[in-house]
Order: structure tokens, then C-alpha cells, then sequence
């Protein structure tokens, strides 16, 4: 009997990662016996789109939720349910690849769950590959690289593992690329902001976080210049006071990072406790609705564990 | 610089694979660099006494609270917080290598997390052996092999799978035992329930459970002859009454579980509501007190997750 189909996913808003993750994931578990479809929980972003239009890699079927197509999923690069699917509690998780903390995520029965602190989903995967003795495909190879470049800004954020810098070589052998120049010209298409409203930036790589009953969303921009993208302040605090008032955010904080420094300027909006919490856990101050964030990159590692310590 | 030390346990009311798994997987990560330290959260039962004894391993030490002696720990064949450590939140969570379900588990920080979801924890811990490519010591491959029996109940339960299979006889083979001869006259040792109070007994292996906010206690008691153990019918009764009014459980399951015919009759003492649910759930009658479960011997996979199900 032919299994019964499951779908595979990364978070919304995805980032290259989250969809060549599952991309990824799926052919494995194609390859393993599994009857799965990759799909995306959105429009790719820019330097998503530079990626797949570069490889030649067809982009998936968009989704924003299940609506009853399947009763199984796989997740890759998530668990948070409200970074999911909208109805992600009405099926069965079967599988989880991941790199983030678990929280609010719970099933009723057992599951395959790896998470492993490694700086990208992909890395993960590869290592899966090699486990299971299953040949990486150079298109599927490629958006891997791509992925870790991603996540690691190049190998250059503090997320960066051993296992990372070893699994993009080598990925980046089997696509046959030049993983330096390629990543840098990479990154830079990225951070080709000015084709996008202020709306389209605070929204385009941006988490929720539910911190024991304050609700927390954390954006980031990538940049090569933040003063040019901070001339569009006053247009980024009208669209995020919006939100906050829109969504119920009791905390909005937009990083905007320089790929090329590793440094963040934060642009914090939200109640006045939050903003407070904010200050002290990061050992900064809040003036004008802006933050000074030296060596900060990584959302995951260095400003959601503090903030989540602290709430 | 030596690596911080970590304490590693599997539940409380420890079973043989709870405190195995925890001996199996501190010794395999010491080889890998870590400095840990493998403790039981309670002393051995009957079969797990019975297993250390032949095969003279060491019992770990025994613990109920971290008490601040570690920052960090790694966590198996459990994952959720009422089965931990009292102090479970006080701690990092940094590995977790289990079977179950996940639930009511939460993290600050990424971590490694390894579930699959087959007969035992052990069965995963060798697989992490032999892609590790680290030996197994005979007495630890004995303990493994006990705990895959006694999970399985010798290759019987429906939570068995093929990799449990070829687990138990490899590492039965690593440890020098016939495991069909050795497994039956483990699981009789396991089953001498006449030495225990009707007290000790519905506490030997029991388990709670959050469900939508009833609070559920399953305990498992394993025997050859269910008449037998039933002749302490009134004070099995008498004692979970108590232990309900105590410790404000709504629903006590009693699995009273014949391990030679694989049937289990269940002792159901609770609140009305919890008792409907819990006939629905198991498509059973309870009367008298007593439930009919014929083909039931998983506690995991043919009890909680109905209940879970239902609540």
C-alpha cells in the first residue's frame, strides 16, 4: 500500500532555509519510502529569490494552511505553532527537523523529532543524508549552500558551528560552487531593500513570540548600509505602530543588520514595560525608538534567549 | 578547559529503560566529550533489581531535585516536566533522547533533541552508537538489551518495530545472552508482586498527565496471573482513593497487564466525568471499579493517546 501523502514545511515568512529545508527533507524522505511535497508558507524574499532563479530551482506551491488536504506534516526549521500553519493543531506532526528552542508545540503521540544547535536546518539535513547513505542531488546541494550562507551570514554569525563551515564545503563541492564569491553576491541581493515598502520590510523576515503572556515580534533587515535604510525611519515606526495596534504586539523590535560589520541598530516600538525588559536584557538603551546593538546578527541566539530570560 | 558537568536521567518511578538509557547515554557521550553523570530519579523496581543484579552493574545514584549541584542536564526516555525533577525549570535542558510524545516542554535556549518514535530509548541510544562509531561495553549492552525487552515486552507490544528487532539482537549478541531465555525469566522477576504493598505497587511505575487540565494518573502493574494479583482488589481501591484525595488526580487508571496473554484489566477510580470519557476512549464499561482491556499491554500507545484524544 502506497503511503499516505504528508506535506513538509518551514516557518512563515520563510527565509532560504526554511524553504530549501524542506525542499531537502522531502527528497530524503522520498528517497526513504515516505509519499511527501515540499511546500512554502509564502512569497520567496529577495535573496530567496536570487537563489531559485540562479539554480533554476522551481520555487514550491504556496500554502497557508492545510484546509484538510492532508491528516500528516512534516515541519523543518520551526515548532512554534503560531509560526506554522493557521491550523496546524487540526493535524498529526509526524517528523520535526529544527534548530530553534521547542516551545508551545505539544502532539499526542509520539513523533521523529532532531534538533540540533547547528546554525542551519540544512546542516541537520546533511548530516541526514550521510546517515542514511543518500546521494544529494546538485540543485538540491546548491540551495543547501545557500541556506547556510544564509543563516550564517557566510560563516561570519556567532550561530556558526564546526559542522556548519564542514557541510557547506562540501555542499558547495557537489554544486560545483565557489561558495565565497557566490555567497557574498548572494547576501548583497538580499539587501536590495529599495524595491520594498517600509510594510513589505518589517513583515518579510519576522517572528512571533509568545514570552509568558506578552506577545513579541522580532524583524530583521539585512543591510550594507544602515543609514540609508534609516532614512525611511519615520515610515518604519508609523507601519510597526500599525501592526502593534493591528496584531496586539506588545513589543515590535526590527533589526536592521549589517552583513558587513555584524552590527545591528534596533528600532524597538511597544508598551512601556516591554521596551524596558528590552533595555536590560539587552544591555542597552531606547532613544528616539532606536537601539545601539553592536555584534549583535543572530535574532535566535543573541536577542530571543535574553528577552525570553527576562519575561 | 573540561567541559561543565551535566547529571543524566530518564522519569521518575524509574523502569529498567529509564535508568539504563540514562547509564548508556552518559557513557556514549562521555566518549564524545562531554562530562556527565548518570542518576535514577527512585530506586530500581522489581525487574530493573533483578537485571543490575545479574549482570552486576552498579544501580546509579539516586536523586529527586537537582538542588542547584548542576546548571545543566540531558534528559531520556522522558520529556515532560511532572515526570522530571522537581526543580526541572531551575535547569538547562541541553539533550533529550526519547520515545514519547512531546508535551508540556519548553526551552530557552536550541538544544539537541532526539525522539523516534519505536519500542524503546535504548533502541535509538544504539543507533547513536554505531553512527557514532563507539563501542558498546558488554555489561551496557546487556542493560540495553534488558531495558528493549522489558519496553517490548519481549518483542511482543504494538509499540515494537523492526529497528527494536535488530536492536535487542545485536545488542544481545554484544552482551554474551540468549535473549529469548533470558528475557522470560526477566519478566517473571519483574512480575513477583507478592513482596510489594498494594501501595508500592500503584506507584511502581505510574505516570501523570496534564490533559486539557485533568489531571490523569496511569500506573502499569505486570503479572502472570491477574486473578492473583486482583485478590487485593479492596485495598488496591482503598489506596488510589486515597492517593486521588491527596495528590487531586481526577482519573487513576490502574493497568493490571498479563504479560504471558497480552490482556490487561484496568482498576478506574476517579470523577464521573474522567470515568465516561476514559469507557469512551477505551470503547470499555467500567463497572465495579474494573475495566476490561483485552489485547491492551502498551500504557503509550493503546491508553494515553485515546485519553489525550478525548480530554
Amino acid at each position: 500500500m502506497p503511503k499516505e501523502k504528508e506535506l513538509v514545511f518551514g516557518h512563515k515568512n520563510p527565509d532560504t532555509d526554511a524553504v530549501s529545508a524542506a525542499i531537502a527533507y522531502s527528497y530524503l524522505q522520498n528517497q526513504l519510502g515516505y509519499n511527501t511535497e515540499a511546500v512554502a508558507l509564502g512569497e520567496p524574499n529577495l535573496e530567496t529569490k536570487f537563489v531559485y532563479d540562479h539554480f533554476n530551482v522551481k520555487y514550491p506551491r504556496i500554502i497557508s494552511a492545510i484546509n484538510g488536504e492532508v491528516k500528516k506534516v512534516m515541519l523543518v526549521d520551526h515548532n512554534e505553532r503560531q509560526q506554522s500553519v493557521s491550523d496546524i493543531d487540526d493535524v498529526e506532526v509526524t517528523h520535526v527537523v529544527d534548530h530553534h528552542r521547542i516551545a508551545n508545540f505539544e502532539t499526542s503521540l509520539p513523533l521523529y523529532y532532531r534538533a540540533e544547535p547547528l546554525g542551519c536546518v540544512s546542516t541537520i539535513i546533511w548530516k541526514m543524508y550521510l546517515e542514511e547513505d543518500v546521494e544529494i542531488p546538485g540543485q538540491i546541494a546548491a540551495i543547501m549552500a545557500s541556506s547556510i550562507i544564509s543563516d550564517t551570514l557566510l560563516l561570519k554569525s556567532p550561530t556558526t558551528t564546526d559542522e556548519d563551515r564542514v557541510a557547506l564545503k562540501s555542499l558547495a563541492e557537489t554544486a560545483g560552487i565557489d561558495y565565497e564569491s557566490y555567497g557574498l553576491e548572494m547576501l548583497k541581493a538580499g539587501t536590495n531593500l529599495d524595491s520594498k515598502s517600509t510594510q513589505e520590510l518589517i513583515d518579510m523576515d519576522a517572528k512571533s513570540f509568545d514570552m509568558n503572556g506578552t506577545s513579541v515580534r522580532v524583524a530583521q533587515v539585512n543591510t550594507v548600509d544602515v543609514d540609508d535604510t534609516l532614512k525611511r525611519e519615520s515610515d518604519f515606526i508609523k507601519d510597526i505602530k500599525a501592526e502593534n495596534a493591528d496584531k496586539g504586539y506588545n513589543l515590535f523590535v526590527l533589526l536592521i543588520t549589517n552583513i558587513l560589520t555584524s552590527d545591528t541598530t534596533g528600532v524597538i516600538i511597544g508598551d512601556t514595560d516591554p521596551i524596558a525588559k528590552f533595555e536590560q536584557a539587552l544591555n542597552t538603551k531606547v532613544e528616539d525608538n532606536k537601539a545601539a546593538l553592536p555584534g549583535v546578527v543572530s535574532r535566535k541566539k543573541q536577542v530571543v534567549p535574553p528577552l525570553n530570560e527576562l519575561f
